[in-house]
């Protein structure tokens, strides 16, 4: 309600309130919202443009939002994706919701990833000690994976992927500035999405 | 329109016309029908009550769905992972769409993966040579990965986990009639879920 800092820091025009991820005040990472949905630039992006959608009320599972809240935030994630993937120059999205603490989910708030993927992406495979690193949100170091290496597979491997992985060293926390401006950019972006 | 043989295999009463999965009949898998969405069950669950949900349309992108569609597709992802977490005693479930060939996905027709997930099912991670398969629909055999042993993660990974894996050698195409029966017990199970 009070004009303070988080809602000067938002990249969204006229942005109303605070906007909470868990108990995490995220405003200035939010780039979209609707009455019941937003969405939110990451600070550990597995890929370039990955991105979370959440519901505006902080409940942990799927299954407890209503039919309203489940339609927007997937109709929100339709949308979202369809931005990432142009501005990212992609082809592909994996979106994927861990939903519930044993099925990887990080903060007790229902979110939604699009992650972009493109061909290109595949690159990070190679390498016997590349580490693997799959879709987890905020916790890199559980559960790395190495790829088989010399495997039979490999050839196939080139050509179609699963879910993204990166090398660890290279995946750091973003500062706020970073994720600020990414924001912004991507606030722009949403305006020349069709709203349908 | 005819009565022939797939629309009496059928697990779903008064089911009016073959449903195909991208090229696939797939009418005895189905369990659960609306006018625009369709959930099956899985030739190659990676957990146990691993299905799928997919538009009546055949379209591969998300971004290809009408706004209803998509709305009805998520609404029942919601309806039917409620029945399977509940009839599989799980507390979690990873909900995943590999939305395009780059993004991994395997038939060119939208679906959305449900696997319900618990506690107990991290136990197959155990194991230096254990092959970890990702949650990659039909094709078990591309991009297997090991997990890194001895890591000094292991202590946390047995507590909290990302995606499903389970030994590859487990995992085996299912036969008509072992499907049609899980069918039918899901589309028993899906009449005892409230519709909202």
């Amino acid at each position: 309600m009070s004009s303070d800092s988080p809602e000067k820091m938002s990249a969204l025009k006229g942005a109303a309130a605070p906007i909470y991820f868990g108990s995490f005040l995220v405003t200035p990472q939010v780039f979209y919202t609707t009455p019941l949905t937003f969405a939110l630039v990451n600070l550990k992006p597995i890929l370039p443009g990955h991105v979370l959608v959440s519901p505006r009320r902080v409940v942990p599972r799927v299954s407890d939002l209503t039919a309203a809240e489940t339609s927007d935030l997937f109709l929100t994630v339709r949308r979202v994706g369809r931005m990432v993937e142009r501005i990212h120059g992609a082809s592909a999205l994996n979106i994927a919701v861990q939903d519930g603490l044993n099925a990887g989910q990080s903060v007790p708030h229902v979110h939604c990833h699009i992650i972009p993927r493109k061909a290109a992406d595949l690159d990070h495979r190679g390498g016997t000690d590349a580490i693997y690193d799959m879709l987890d949100g905020e916790e890199g170091d559980v559960g790395k994976v190495f790829r088989e290496a010399g495997s039979s597979g490999s050839e196939r491997a080139e050509t179609r992927t699963k879910f993204p992985v990166v090398d660890d060293k290279e995946r750091k926390p973003r500062g706020s500035e970073d994720m600020k401006a990414e924001a912004e950019m991507l606030a722009r972006e949403m305006e020349k999405e069709p709203l349908d």
